[in-house]
């Protein structure tokens, strides 16, 4: 029986993780911990300054789950060593995220971020979005795909699994048209804040943008979806630019 | 005259930005967009549900100076978007971070998600840290190898320029031996929660750990720091573990 750590970052609440927590039973015992309210956009931000409140909830049917105010990676941290302590994970799912996180938002998404942090310590790991950012968002195709993504990944489970990022293309089941294992395309947000005045006469800039790409890439994940597949990125926490490692000798003393 | 903006994640009123501007200033027209408060670990998380401040400050002398009450990315994207506006930046640098971001910290650090907020744009970008937490740390060091680091990066931009991860050894001057290239340190943290209970009975966890070296390879820049060199990694935002994408070809449908 697999032990399966289950989490997001839109919050405990979301339908996407109900989803995932839904198919993740299906393969083992599955252990919540979530935050406490949405951390889109959290990054892999981690609380040093403040004390984290864990929670034990009672969201999901004959599911031990968690809740906890700090952001996704906190939640991993505090299941790694104070929910197993010495108990192993053998799988952790991240998810299903409401919006994409293809392309460069996987540098933004709290759900990856949650995902890279059990897979930091080797813990297999996949997160899963679906692209929309609909609250009432149709996890069905997702979550058939999923199913068929976890039974293979724990069929082939072996000392060197890769962080996987997962990403669905907002289609109907009946239109999709597989699964492409892809590289992370070369985009970025451009962006255009919302400026205003609060009630109280200051002014504020709130964030917004686009989605732009800067390279077409037949492999990338950002065009395999919009050919309409389900894309899945091998991703990993070392940003070592290596084929940039010789150009900067002349930065050399000694 | 070389446009540069200076960012951090400690806040705009710590000692490590203050040493940076005094060494950018040597190389160009400084502008300054920093978090008004300490913003340690906050990872690439940027302020999606609320409005963001801008304030122009006087911190630093003959400096336009600007405190944001978000994020260091939020920032970086302040200073491009609304700041900056058509106006290029030239170079931006990010620190002196007080405190390591060697290894796994990249991934955590505030300070390198601002410099990466500033390359996925293509700006040239450097992270400076100081292997010190200390607000008091001595800077004299970290400033002399700053400067001849800056010096040669300014003189040698093309149009092909990483993100540089430049940490440097808690050494004085005379004892620091050189500066080496290096590969990123495969190393995590060893989370350790401090339990406790709150004024008002509430139990608590507060994240606290030791970094654990995985494994050693001269090449990294753990053991660069370790030998007494100043350390850089050439750095991008692109996670795709590229050595991975033919091992996963079985979860291909389609």
């Amino acid at each position: 029986m697999l032990n399966i750590l289950v989490t997001n970052d839109d919050g405990i609440n979301a339908p996407g993780i109900a989803a995932l927590v839904e198919i993740a039973k299906e393969f083992g015992q599955v252990t919540v911990v979530a935050p406490d309210s949405p951390q889109s956009g959290q990054g892999h931000a981690i609380t040093l300054k403040n004390p984290l409140r864990l929670k034990e909830v009672n969201v999901f049917k004959d599911t031990k789950s968690y809740q906890c105010d700090g952001t996704p990676a906190d939640c991993v941290k505090l299941a790694k060593y104070v929910i197993f302590k010495n108990k192993t994970i053998d799988l952790c799912l991240s998810g299903i995220n409401h919006g994409s996180n293809a392309s460069i938002n996987i540098i933004y998404s709290g759900t990856m971020s949650a995902a890279m942090e059990a897979s930091i310590d080797g813990i297999p790991s996949i997160g899963f979005s679906l692209d929309d950012f609909a609250f009432n968002a149709d996890f069905t195709a997702a979550k058939h795909y999923a199913r068929i993504i976890i039974k293979q990944y724990i069929e082939h489970l072996d000392s060197a699994n890769t962080l996987l990022n997962v990403n669905f293309p907002n289609l109907s089941q009946e239109l999709i048209k597989g699964i492409k294992v892809c590289e992370q395309g070369d985009g970025r947000w451009e962006e255009n804040f919302q400026e205003g005045v609060d009630p109280y006469g200051g002014k504020y800039y709130w964030l917004t943008g686009k989605f732009h790409l800067n390279k077409t890439n037949t492999k990338s994940d950002i065009e395999a979806l919009k050919d309409g597949y389900v894309s899945i990125v091998p991703s990993w926490h070392n940003l070592t630019d290596r084929q940039m490692l010789d150009k900067y000798n002349y930065l050399e003393i000694g």
